[in-house]
């Protein structure tokens, strides 16, 4: 059966992104702390249009399973463009994710405000504003049989693990403390996890963990 | 050069302990799954008096090696007994660790109540009432050219991240989401780490990280 899976990039004091957000710099005040481990990678530049280049090795691979698995994707309006009002203000509608966003396959995005489907390259931009459990319904029938990948941010992940709709969650830990920021578990989910996989290296830890559903 | 210390386990979402802790449940709702992974462990059942029993393996190997490492022991007065006003008015003056405490060496105890020094078995414990960086002072005097090692609770690795005293930091990440409780880093900690070590098993994952100090 498909799989919910979330991964996610995390500092060890738990924060997605810093203090300070803004449309310029989306991750806030030093959250772009928590991807440089993924920026040098093979995996990450093809991803980006970028052939024979970047780092091979266990961090690689791991992205690599991570792009080849899902066949829809879930993320919140501020990961689609930054914004929080109506679309008609919002100077980032087309989203920061360029002509030929990185995904190549439909992706959900939970909003409060209705709009058209917008594709770009292989990649079609779904809004969904009836809530969580309806994104993950059409996720899934959209996915082909394959896997939904939620890719943020913090709010979605908290509404997905509070209506018991995720079933892997792996993080990537950056050795640094942000301080302040978007926690990623801001406090009310509760559950037992199974430690599935613990991949290491200098640069980050990701540790992957089954969601244990009570029977 | 001793260094000083933390080793701590810590659930998923961040949490020391859960919510609503009282004397009887000093470590709150849900808290006692954060230790779980080291009760049945032949270490740590040495270390309370019960000899040649347990489990062997990696997460033995990392508690004989924290058990080894200290000269002498930093914690606060919650660890020590759970209280919070003056000793008068605390039932729990002697303690929570019993007539034998697992510690065996000075355990220097933050709090804003001065007292004459406990003595328990192998272990004296010395209240300190000007300061983390002066119990640290203490602590390290105290430990023979040994190590250091802050037991916690949150608000004393809170003060000595914040003070720079840290140097080595592992934490035991159980695979659990507790939702609420007492979080090892509140907000307001900040620094680059590097990571030394990961060892896993399938009930903890330990992650030890250097803290890197600017030049």
């Amino acid at each position: 059966m498909p799989q919910l899976r979330l991964d996610i990039s995390v500092s060890l004091d738990g924060y997605v992104a810093g203090p300070n957000r803004t449309v310029e710099a989306p991750l806030g005040e030093g959250g772009m702390q928590l991807h440089e481990w993924v920026f040098g990678l093979a995996s990450w530049m093809e991803s980006h249009g970028v052939e024979g280049k970047g780092a091979t090795g266990p961090d690689d691979d791991l992205v690599r399973e991570q792009l080849a698995q899902p066949g829809a994707v879930l993320m919140g309006r501020r990961m689609f463009s930054g914004g929080e009002g109506s679309w008609q203000d919002d100077p980032m509608a087309e989203g920061w994710w360029g002509d030929t966003p990185p995904f190549g396959m439909p992706v959900f995005v939970l909003t409060h405000h209705p709009r058209e489907t917008l594709v770009l390259g292989g990649t079609s931009f779904i809004f969904v504003t009836d809530g969580v459990e309806s994104a993950f319904e059409q996720a899934r029938a959209a996915a082909g049989g394959k896997d939904v990948a939620v890719a943020g941010g913090a709010s979605v992940v908290q509404q997905c693990l509070r209506a018991g709709l995720l079933d892997e969650l792996q993080v990537h830990v950056a050795p640094v403390l942000l301080g302040d920021g978007v926690r990623l578990f801001d406090g009310g989910e509760q559950g037992k996890l199974e430690v599935l996989r613990v991949v290491d290296s200098p640069t980050v830890t990701h540790v992957k963990y089954r969601v244990v559903r009570e029977a």
